[in-house]
């Protein structure tokens, strides 16, 4: 594979669904084959695939291997959506999961119960047009996104909101690769996200490959690069963006808008639309995955910590729209994040 | 060895500094035998020892190594000088290292340039004195710090401030310790403290063997703590503290405080006075020391991000004075520091 060609997150083949095991990079490129419904939510809950808008297109996908199931067995829609069920429970902070779902069931609904090859067939089509969006969202917040980049721009980004997060291109780092593309010189510092290291390992895979130049960090670098004057820009992705603005990402995110304020530099969310998630008032109600005390006590299955010790896991923190400059959606810009800017937002047609 | 008993982490013993290798703890209990100031010196820049306090002490003991050579083959003052040189360049932020250096070289001078049994008697015990005043020192320390800890007090720290970091008992954690000694009911989140994870091996370690109920947090997850109402107060050690009250601490120190000011919770700082160094006007000029990258790009000898990817790894950040509640010191408590009331502490006797 060569270095610029970027990785593919996923693709549909064989009747089956191919993720590449994110686990295993950058040391390994290995892809998991997912022949129903119930692999597809254990590799999300496992994390082999990860990053809000590829989970949504997963789930997609899961939902074609629930059908092809039904109609093989005969178990029929319910069958599909118990299927659906745990794969909306698979991840419970990022919202574009239940929107892809909701995407597929209203499909479901539409056939009114009937399952069967041609369900099947709908439904693969309709997964694969919300791949082939998630690609084209990502390419226009990178062009909407690129205009926020200055030219010799030194830029933070948290976590993987790249390629890999996605179905490709990804959000934040489509829009470094985007102003990278406009020939724009860039720096990128990566935080690399413990305890997972997306930052480390697959973000900073993604940058090398596409020649970007990229420097590692530990997550609590943050504070001296800010002090150093050496950051002029902050962007990262998001998993759900409430009604008012108020932004879940990747544990570790909010410190950083925190800093990018004392420091005035701008701080700037990248997202599909369908990260916003109109239901919920603000980031209080946003649900905060918890994961696995292991996670942290154990790196590569080596104990890095005294036995016996405990340890608090959670996977994102919330950001208030207050330290948001803009979030950055395929419809747009929007500066100062607010309920009536978001609800305007998801009423226009795509710009 | 009890879980109860303190771990020590250096002694004098059979002509040579035995230090208890940090880097293989909590897995391993080793202790390293220095024979030479080159011995300590590197074992300072390896870390094998680490910790302000603790390495002021080792670079004493050092000199005395240093004097007992230069008095075995006649290469007198001057090689003595070298040593201490070699040590003062070991690690460049903790002003502790040149604070005993210097305490040793006064005897030196008082000698005129004479080297022999005599001097390496002399310098021993002035070794053994500076040993025996940290300890006492963080006493002190833990009881004038203990009253800013209120009984059911959920406190943050980051790295190792503790008995590990010092001749034993620690600054923050001696703080700790005295609190819990006295009553208080505590909860500790412990940052793991990437790269070296001296939280997670060290500190956690710490606070399982005395029972203070502790939880082991990656560095990002300080946000979330703060946003969910669950830190009290925020209480970490210091390397350096400039004549202004800026204090340099290990890196993610600043990012804590100043999430705390956000959240209204107090940032304590706990250090002996040996760590004000009154020739530094600000933060901005203390060193900091830079160290391999490859300390963030493996771990345990492991690869965890892709080969060719640039890191940087500073190993220190300054929190600036206005951040900072209260420095805890032996002798007494300094609310809003600056440079008159550090002048003042220095000037007077211990309380």
């Amino acid at each position: 594979m060569s270095g610029a060609e970027p990785l593919r997150t996923l693709y549909w083949e064989q009747d089956s669904l191919f993720l590449l095991d994110q686990r295993l990079l950058p040391g390994k490129i290995s892809y998991r084959r997912c022949r129903s419904a119930a692999d597809v939510a254990a590799a999300i809950k496992n994390m082999v695939v990860r990053g809000a808008p590829a989970i949504g297109v997963s789930a997609a996908f899961a939902m074609v291997l629930a059908a092809r199931e039904a109609a093989g067995d005969g178990s029929g829609a319910a069958a599909i959506e118990r299927a659906a069920a745990a794969l909306r429970s698979s991840r419970p902070t990022a919202v574009n999961l239940d929107w892809a779902l909701r995407r597929m069931e209203s499909l479901l609904e539409r056939f009114g119960g009937d399952t069967g090859e041609e369900l099947t067939a709908i439904l693969l089509r309709e997964a694969r047009t919300i791949l082939e969006e998630d690609l084209a969202t990502n390419r226009r917040i990178g062009a909407h996104g690129a205009s926020l980049i200055p030219d010799g721009a030194s830029i933070l980004t948290h976590c993987n909101a790249g390629a890999l997060a996605t179905a490709g291109y990804g959000t934040a780092l489509g829009v470094i690769r985007a102003a990278a593309a406009a020939g724009k010189r860039l720096q990128v510092y990566v935080d690399e996200t413990r305890p997972l290291l997306q930052g480390a390992r697959l973000t900073a895979l993604e940058l090398l490959r596409e020649k970007i130049p990229a420097v590692l960090v530990t997550d609590s670098c943050a504070g001296y690069l800010f002090s150093d004057d050496r950051i002029t820009v902050v962007i990262v992705g998001a998993d759900r963006i409430a009604a008012n603005g108020d932004t879940a990402n990747k544990i570790g995110t909010y410190p950083l808008a925190v800093l990018a304020k004392r420091h005035r530099v701008p701080f700037y969310v990248a997202a599909p639309c369908s990260t916003i998630d109109l239901s919920l008032e603000s980031g209080r109600e946003i649900a905060i995955e918890e994961r696995d005390p292991e996670e942290i006590t154990t790196l590569n299955g080596d104990r890095i910590a005294p036995a016996g010790i405990a340890a608090f896991n959670p996977a994102f923190d919330v950001t208030p729209a207050e330290l948001i400059s803009a979030i950055v959606t395929e419809r747009g810009l929007l500066h100062r994040p607010c309920r009536a800017a978001l609800e305007n937002l998801l009423a226009k047609g795509e710009e």
